[in-house]
């Protein structure tokens, strides 16, 4: 598998950064993350923007235009030629001679094969527990997963899929995932503030506005347990019901049925996008 | 410059990891730092001891034991031959599959000039400003100062020399220094729980018992503000007083008494150590 670092693709075998990048010194970076369905991307201009936004956010100045990081992937794809997969974009805080102020960045993109989550996994639904935390700077996609990685253990012992991420009474994100409830009037509704914009949020409030009312708002704990029902949504989970929260059961513990219908839509969107074959290069 | 990768001595300038590793992917490692003078390691069992306990907290299971650790070090001072300096050890979540869960890690070591805060530094005393925030872990020394990096620039706008957290009305740390204040029984109070067990800050307290009362206990921003004197402690700035916080000025915007004691029974002590010639290798 070819990679890209800095100016060069490589091996990916071969991909490395010298140990004084300000990502190994003090964890000082941003990445971004879209997948391609045979050799087309998904919303790679809104990845993108998003990935230029974040590097903006902790003051990063980027190597490369979005055209040229359009062109590095284009050529990746063409030379991997894996047809379904994920391209991650990493730019960190580069060689600081003091160690603590980001310079001229490290930029790397790798492919790597993605593991989607299917139809069986929406109709177990997930089982989610609650944590006190806000991640810093959460408008920004730093690399920062000390807590999220601190928690696995205490997912696995819970014998739960994932955390839900609250602060000071208000419902924020996954670790990776933003959140959805649909009220039981049928609002679609995802917390406003505080939270990265995913990009599978955005496309989910799009679709979800030709059918519900959608709210952008402040969503408290007391929201979330009294809601009909409750989503998780991210690039490799596109629509995932959650059915048990803090082992109390959501939506009578299987899939709601606007969760179900936005994810049938979703799946629709996806096919249609797939069929203009806008693709990237399939092989060279 | 020599450093050390994993189970290599390598020239610093060819010191790489792969870019797959935790820390470069997710922010994920720990680390801790140590000095030498003329070639004497100061405190470095403390260091060492912290370190283990700063990976145990994320999970990271070591490659080497400490009195590994320190042979390595030993080689190290030896083939780079720099009198004072310090000594930088790292370790990462590794080469992880799922690019989420610690796995074995990368563990590295690198020798760098150390610029000491002085005399003059320690006259003139710090401007600080304050910001609520507590870091992730407080207790581990993790690589994650996405905080503190992200305040320089707010610490250059309002000219000021560091910016002191506080949460929930209690006074924490610095992002790389731990606080003190005195009171004005001149009792040496410093925060107890939710900051990391600075070296420094332990052998400070250790000076300070020998002539003054001392506390670890909650510190509340109103109890800094109307401290008799406040200080800071690290490894390279040793004991700084902060005369001023927020633009208010503290103990007349000079170092205190007491702050200037514990300074001068720090560099006694400092002196005492190294005259004792407990070495490492000063040259091959």
């Amino acid at each position: 598998m070819i990679a890209y670092v800095n100016n060069t693709f490589v091996d990916e075998a071969d991909a490395t950064i010298g140990i004084g990048d300000l990502a190994i010194q003090r964890g000082y970076g941003v990445f971004d993350f879209f997948r391609t369905i045979n050799f087309t991307p998904l919303f790679p201009d809104d990845y993108l923007d998003r990935f230029f936004r974040s590097a903006a956010l902790l003051r990063i100045a980027p190597l490369h235009t979005k055209s040229e990081i359009i062109d590095i992937i284009a050529e990746m794809s063409g030379r991997n030629g894996i047809a379904d997969a994920a391209f991650r974009m990493i730019l960190t805080g580069g060689y600081s001679s003091d160690g603590y102020s980001p310079v001229s960045p490290n930029f790397m993109i790798i492919q790597q094969p993605i593991q989607m989550a299917d139809d069986n996994d929406f109709e177990r639904g997930l089982k989610i527990i609650l944590h006190e935390y806000m991640r810093d700077l959460p408008e920004a996609k730093s690399i920062n997963y000390l807590i999220g990685i601190y928690l696995k253990e205490r997912i696995l012992q819970q014998n739960a899929d994932d955390v839900l991420y609250y602060y000071d009474g208000a419902v924020l994100e996954f670790p990776r995932s933003n959140v959805f409830i649909v009220t039981k009037d049928k609002t679609v509704v995802t917390p406003g503030k505080n939270v990265l914009a995913g990009i599978t949020r955005m496309k989910v409030l799009e679709i979800a506005k030709q059918q519900y009312k959608t709210e952008q708002r402040m969503v408290t704990v007391e929201d979330l347990k009294n809601a009909a029902e409750v989503f998780l949504t991210s690039t490799t989970k596109r629509i995932l019901p959650v059915v048990n929260i803090d082992d109390i059961i959501v939506s009578d513990g299987v899939p709601g049925e606007v969760t179900r219908s936005l994810y049938n839509d979703f799946l629709t969107m996806e096919k249609q996008i797939v069929s203009q074959k806008h693709t990237l290069p399939v092989a060279e």
